[in-house]
């Protein structure tokens, strides 16, 4: 059954369950004290500390381990605002980042800190021009993923890490989703990753902060982890963590290339997907881009739907549409994009996932997508005009009512009724589903028509189409 | 190898192995997701749940897992806080709680709130009266712990839970040494545990809330965890650490009586001490205390030594003197019950700790203590003054001057001279070591001498103590 969702969660690595039952027995007992059961303890966080620190790229004694990358990233950044406090409050941060980064962002201005967002181009990805222009007098940090958990483009570190170094800033790097295929380049400041996302135990963050970076932990005081994480250290899972990224890295540099083998099967989803499925558009950029991860959406999808689809079929995938998220609002890292949000599914790869499983992937996905779509009624070739179209008393054009209706009905409503309308007049869609605002653009880039813009109208918004195909 | 410092962390219990290892398998997926392995991780994640709401006495929605005991302290008490704060800011505290209690009433006091310590008696018990005393219009929590953690003194947890409902004030428990025996009594509104205290494994703590409890997490938003711990859930843990709960309670339920087993075995411990060493305090209260701790301290004793006796015969212990702890001060719990706090030695014990193992502790002990105390040079039965000592000038009494010398020396100097001292006359203890102050009155009361007091002197502390007897 193959489980294609390694970026969520990768399952346990065998060098990982190994250490971890090792050190249940010799690494229970507290690290802080002076009995045997404690050094023996101590020495295998020490070690552990050691590896960890070799495959991130800095010195033990500039890593501590937390229980999770989201209190490292928590923990990381307010420790530097606080630090910094004095320079200034200004966090400047990309829009696509995790949102652990986003969501601390969202603390920091509530407490009186100023946010400034990076663009991101179609691809996802920043440039580096753009942060050099938001850096001013007041800035207190910069965050910026190493590559996107979503769309997987990765994002200009190094050349960011440098020109925050010239101008004296501290680049804090969230290097969740690159950590297991090398370490984070660069002149970074602080950096924090996530165990579980290389198959190592859940529990495990890691928070690396360079030497001559100010950092002021926050909270209250605790004598763990140079008191940079509270808490009785998760020792069996942090030797776990560790050994299995050093077997990775070793495994790396000395036997089969793993990550260019997914990089080719995650090119031949790239490449087959848009033949096989019609009105898909795979996202995320080509070439600079995590090895194992691809990510497309499919317009007039149910992106649910089509996750339940291929759940039957026996295959676990994640997606950024409205209709999966708890909120019903679309993936943050799509909208920055500009990019379609219906239909979306994100396909990661863990180590090791059988080319057969891939071409079998590709078997069933075109059928997946069509009972979805059949089931939602798409628009045919000569569509006719739907029960909610009406033409206005005033002239203006056509009016389609999908109020009510979730995503992808309303665009899938819209492409019925594009054909109705004379070239060059337009067709005004009135929608309250927050995923309209992203994906009726995006429709019009696919379809080239005409996005003309948005205007709030009674129950929703009035989003306006100029036919031109 | 006895191992013998059960309340710092237990061994891992053997059901908590299986129920970690089964759930490395079955439960390394995101609980989160729609898939198979989403939806089998979200059963398990369930069922931890209930089966520690069931062991807690609460509902299973009132319980969330976090990292550790101690961000559960964090979490649940600035989460009370915020939602109280219109209210008022006074955070109402036992002098002997968990350090993780005390440093988040750090952080509260230095963002503006006030607090109130309740004292505890000799035996380390706080009087449910001067908790009430300590009501305000303004009082925002009452935090008590349900039992000591280094001396096993139980709390009046109850009847404090009560009085707190009565005045409509919330009452945050720390349950971290008592949950083990049995859920906390009485109408608390938030409780918190940690697993590895009861034999789950590292990286679990428990964080209970009464419905009905106001409470605002503070920090980053996270949907995980009800919004009130962010980061991934370490799945494989939580599970094991419910299922051990739920194996210990079974065993209270239907087995042999562990906890008046180790009782047995601690009261032996109890008696024995006093009767094979001489100059012991056993410290704690007699009844009301956890069924599996005793500590007591051991006058002319340097505890580190005396640890790495210990730990050289084969005992894991731990300490509360001062020269055990990094900051080289002594225990605040022993500190605030007033008693001696040199040679202090905690023993707790795991479950199944055999019989014969305490009986051989109480075999090596004394020649331990001896061992320490003749390499310190004890006071002997007719004391020559030492060479410190000197008659001031004034005619006010003998000055000690024991500037420069750590814990126990300036209480083995003290003991040295007061032999030469005339009855009725002062000796005046010249001290720098934290511990003097302290050790010196407890001392005096052990020794029937009076203790004067102390003032400011050069370079130190003066301690003045008059011969009685």
């Amino acid at each position: 059954m193959p489980y294609f969702d390694a970026a969520s969660s990768a399952p346990l690595h065998p060098v990982a369950r190994e250490a971890l039952l090792a050190s249940l027995d010799e690494g229970w007992a507290d690290p802080a004290r002076l009995y045997r059961e404690g050094r023996r303890a101590r020495l295998l966080l020490d070690a552990a500390r050691e590896a960890a620190a070799e495959a991130v790229g800095c010195r033990p004694d500039e890593l501590v381990f937390t229980p999770s990358g989201t209190q490292a990233v928590h923990s990381g950044l307010f420790a530097v605002l606080a630090a910094r406090r004095r320079v200034g409050r200004q966090l400047v941060h990309s829009a696509v980042e995790h949102s652990s980064v986003l969501h601390a962002a969202e603390v920091h201005e509530a407490a009186g800190g100023t946010l400034t967002e990076i663009p991101v181009d179609r691809t996802g990805r920043v440039a580096a021009g753009d942060v050099a222009t938001a850096l001013r007098p007041d800035t207190a940090l910069v965050c910026l993923q190493s590559a996107n958990h979503e769309v997987g483009t990765e994002q200009p570190v190094e050349e960011v890490a440098e020109l925050c170094q010239e101008a004296g800033v501290p680049l804090l790097v969230d290097a969740a989703q690159t950590l297991p295929w090398g370490p984070v380049p660069g002149a970074w400041s602080v950096t924090a990753a996530s165990a579980h996302k290389w198959g190592g135990p859940p529990g495990v963050g890691l928070l690396a902060v360079r030497k001559g970076t100010r950092f002021s932990p926050q909270g209250p005081k605790d004598e763990r982890e140079s008191g940079r994480s509270p808490g009785f250290q998760n020792l069996p899972a942090i030797v776990a963590a560790a050994a299995s990224l050093r077997a990775l890295r070793a495994t790396a540099e000395t036997g089969p290339d793993e990550a260019a083998r997914l990089r080719g099967l995650v090119d031949r989803i790239r490449g087959r997907v848009p033949e096989l499925v019609p009105d898909v558009e795979v996202v995320g950029a080509p070439v600079h881009r995590l090895p194992h991860l691809v990510t497309f959406s499919c317009l007039y999808v149910d992106g649910e739907a089509l996750l339940h689809e291929l759940d039957r079929l026996g295959f676990s995938v994640s997606s950024g549409s409205s209709c999966t998220s708890s909120t019903l609002t679309p993936s943050h890292v799509l909208r920055a994009m500009g990019v379609l949000s219906e239909g979306n599914v994100r396909v990661s790869l863990p180590y090791g996932t059988p080319e057969a499983d891939v071409d079998r992937f590709l078997e069933v996905l075109p059928e997946a997508v069509r009972s979805v779509r059949d089931r939602l009624g798409v628009p045919t070739a000569a569509p006719e005009a739907p029960a909610g179209a009406r033409t206005p008393e005033d002239g203006s054009g056509l009016v389609l009512d999908t109020l009510g209706k979730r995503c992808p009905i309303p665009v899938i409503e819209l492409a019925k009724v594009i054909g109705e309308v004379p070239l060059g007049d337009t067709v005004t869609v009135l929608s309250d589903d927050e995923a309209a605002r992203q994906d009726i653009p995006a429709w019009c880039t696919m379809r080239d028509q005409e996005y003309v813009g948005e205007h709030p109208t009674t129950g929703g918004t009035a989003y306006v189409v100029r036919r031109r195909a």
